[in-house]
């Protein structure tokens, strides 16, 4: 019996990270993307070339390492990919990458507000440090969601603490519960890509805690690579009524900043 | 060599009305959620048994399916299914079922308005008629994103014209053309699941018409098969503290209202 | 001296529940009404046939229960009423009966929330359960008005509780403290029919609280009264613009759906 | 038989202009009251003593009268009035009466709003002047109901035009068809209180042009005075939360100021 | 040598109450206006004539010191003043100025949280009494930025008890204190003119409190007489498609209600 | 007579492009700034190093033209600047720029805003391109005054076709007149700073055509520079609460991207 095997379509997840940092977070990536993706899409993994940051907890940062995640992304259109995951809950360089590619890309934040709209009618993003706190609010106001986000609360780790998970799970469940009894959240959105493999434990203690009602607890990793297949089984990628091709300028040599 | 075929998991679409009307739009569904629906997840569809209405294009019309929405989707809860798609732009149920049922509920209005704004940053919604219009924007207020809706626009046809391909492209290439002219969208969502293998004309023509600009045309079916899967495989359901669990009365006998 | 006595005009008070659980609010409702109704209006009560439930305090109870708040309310328009009230803070089967009927309808939220407005810029409403909360933040971005609402909160009281007028009183006056000083509340509004004759005692209670300044507590049922004798008088009802008349289906049977 | 004849509530209507000026629309004030007032209701017309303007249009005019507001509100509190209807779509003074009295106060905007909420979900406004047309807005944004107003027109004619009805007809069909058909308003209100008596030819006239689909048009006269009779019935006045009883200074004559 | 000195444009600064009890804010104005103004402009300040209130708390406070406020505006006017500070944070008579003369007129309020929105995304008013703070959120709601404010808080001192320096400081530094660690606040607005020369002390206070990290605190005197200047400088008064020109009444005297 | 000169304050204007496309506009931005300037502060001028685009009209430009704004800025800083004008109305780099500086930073998008709101109550903004359009809301909802703007509109000319002057006047007033009889604008905003010294003018035909009302047009350039001194003048720079200091990272060398 012949069995055409239909080839499957690639997303590639950029790690928008230096490469030596973003060891760490690999084996929970793809732990959760295993999870979150079906078996029609394959997935390829790129940390930032050159002089890439540890970890982004700045606009600074953001802008810092857009060069790298441009760089990836044109080579990746180039190769075929049929979608790009910003794997950054800050969504760096997202809006910058809907101009230049063609494909769709989604960062972090977006598919877990998404997914949060669905499950729930007003819901809180629990993050890593104070810093980052209105980083998220504006982006909250960039989508146009902030009547739902019942609050932006974080847990006073840095991106580089979080591999204490139980530190993390700790003050995660901490501000969670604050967050439903205080501000009013029905649901919790991790606001870091970086918090891994903690989700479902967090889900359990708020049930328990809640009296066995069900709280539910997005994770954005998995959200974005559900929202990519989304985007890319539809046919979907950013209009370029709201991000026009930009200007090509001769001479400028946009893929290698260092 | 020995091959371990994974059971699929399992999607319910129902077809909230009456089983003689729905049958006209089954291939329509079929094509879309075929294109849609990645390999891990099978799909089943039930229209309504009894006396349900031909369309729905009114609250009435809503209510009045929803007493065969419940039937359906307790039935398959019991059976197993992992996820249900009420499969009307209008969400006739949803709300209801999500305090019914503990599996994932998506309707066709959420999931699209996510897959927009993934897209674009203010989009225009292009409907039936004018009576469904209110009740869209309504949806809008209760979703919380009216700051994004640049408007809602109709073609002056019911549900059931909607089978006239060559007139229903026509409106909606001349509604889509003045909601991005006039009203600023830079995408446009189709307004009633039943408007089927339209979106990518659509797409096509709105490039032409703009320039080679491309605007996105976000279909209803598809993007509530992307959303369930992503909800599944991410084994998010709706919040207990949005939703709770309604009292059971007993004696009642919700199953066989006609 | 012949005197000629005008006939009033007619309004129908449903009572969204069934026959023997509304007996116990009756003379609370009528007290209300009866302060609230003027000389040129007789009001007439009408609980629900059949298999209604014995309190609303989910999106499932509401479903249930409006088809035969649409029996009464078919029935009233052909016996010549002028007006409805559905008797409930969570306005069940409203939106239907706008499209279903040709007089005025009000429910409990819409009323209360006017009078609110007209005596205060933030105010708070204190509902009976968690569950009924985000229902009722689904009610105010329906109406358009959650800039005005400076929180939602709840006494823990399930309906068929409120008979122990003591405890309501007690939380309703813990509840609208905490609403007042924390969440910057400048009136109350009594987020449910069934809490009755506790409004004044409250107002009075809060006035001593905060040193002599009057504070208003919205009670729903008189402010809906008011709300329905001002739209007949005004020969108002529910714009067809809004509320398209539905299709009818000959064939079907809503008004015995037990 | 003795018949025990209970004491009529007394509301006072506060013409806010100069005397000579109110005269012309007096018989259109007591047709639309003496419609919307229930018989347990007597109401007083008082116009402005001294140099007040003979019409409001700015926010200059709102200013000037207000002092004779304010003298015939306290009066009216001392000689035992019940509730106070400013009489003037822009609410002068209203603001500062609901500090300086303890009775009811109403004035021609947040009444017509209510009203038009309850029959509708988006609305327009149809006034005067374009100079009004601003002043609306921001009543609109202070009132916190701008998602609710689809637009303000205006009809070009001053309110001292507004004896030539025919005229005033023609341009509020002309507007009222506008802000339906271009601006998605279900429902119009007349912006201005000496708009009077064209109401229900407006209402008539609007359901032949839409296809017999009623539109609501809501005036403000009737629906402040049904407001006013809701909230003395109800025993609700300002809260002392949002207005302080203003100190009093001793030495000022703030009743002659002329 | 020669030096041509150009002529100095003129502001002026009105004190919108009674003569004596501005005396004792003369210093602090004048210091923060100095410290502000550069030596392009020189300063002219008015207290008000006749029976001005002591201080403004109130709405009726705001109407009853307007009568002054237009005298001195007009005055200023025709003695060819360039611009117009009302040096009031709630702003009043404002909106009336900017009717009645042609020159650029600013309030305490506007120009602060311009300031305010240019240094943080979110910030807290913290403000004498109680009975200001829902004012100030009708102001917030008039100009349009409520999403920005995070809380209005006040210290529980009225204007003429804010000489005791010490008392004011400790009650600002801990309602900033409230506003930043509850509210979300990331700068503080003083939320009265007379609340002089504490904001640098403020600022320093918090910048030890949360640990070396700068707060704004901004003051609203100082951002007023800025934002003057800048109107000024660019020619930009009020627009007369807002504020259009009020009709004159002849035979009124609107400078002498005393 | 001696008289002691005190020493200028020093204002970096940063022109974000390269350094042969900047020169075009030297004049007019020279205009502009010495008429908004005051004489205690004195101006210098510098556009991008290396390779930076020729103008910016996507948010890739915007990226790309960031690496020269900081390195401009953090050599502004050390050389004692008191404050920063990035000199393109969206505003590019400078939500970074306020991480990395200590002293004020103003871009062209918020100073324009404020001098809007305080002269008007919704105003337009005229701009390039389409392509600009989306960005530009994007800037209203970060900066939280959506519900202030009438519109985004533009005159189809890119950056480079700004110096033929009599064709952007014209565009200009066209689209101004448009904004304010369909939109609802009370006054135009000038959406590029490179639409130089055409503000007089325009203000000017639109008081015409307006019937003699005054419609003020507010250029960014002047009214940042006006900002940037209030900020100055008022020791305000941007809240660390907001925007923290970023991490620095040893090895990377930011200043030399090229």
């Amino acid at each position: 019996m012949t069995q055409i095997q239909q080839e499957k379509q690639k997303i590639m997840v950029i790690i928008p990270i230096a490469a030596d940092s973003a060891e760490a977070f690999m084996p929970g990536f793809e732990t959760e993307i295993n999870a979150a993706i079906s078996s029609d899409f394959e997935v390829t993994y790129k940390s930032l070339p050159g002089q890439a940051t540890p970890f982004i907890q700045s606009r600074t940062a953001e802008f810092w390492d857009t060069f790298g995640i441009i760089e990836i992304a044109q080579q990746a259109q180039k190769e075929g990919f049929n979608g790009i995951f910003v794997n950054c809950f800050g969504e760096p360089g997202v809006e910058v990458l809907k101009e230049i590619v063609d494909i769709p890309v989604v960062g972090g934040f977006y598919p877990a507000i998404a997914n949060a709209m669905m499950v729930s009618s007003r819901f809180s993003i629990v993050t890593v440090l104070p810093s980052v706190v209105p980083m998220l609010w504006t982006l909250a106001r960039q989508m146009g969601v902030t009547s739902s986000v019942a609050s932006v609360r974080e847990v006073g780790l840095s991106v580089n603490q979080l591999e204490d998970t139980e530190l993390l799970k700790q003050k995660l469940l901490e501000q969670s519960i604050i967050a439903i009894e205080q501000d009013g959240a029905e649901a919790i959105l991790l606001g870091c890509t970086g918090m891994l493999e903690v989700n479902q434990w967090l889900a359990k203690q708020l049930e328990v805690h809640f009296n066995g009602q069900y709280v539910p607890v997005v994770a954005p990793v998995g959200s974005a690579i559900g929202a990519l297949q989304n985007l890319i089984k539809n046919n979907l990628s950013a209009s370029r009524l709201t991000y026009y091709k930009p200007v090509e300028f001769t001479g400028m040599t946009p893929t290698s900043p260092y």
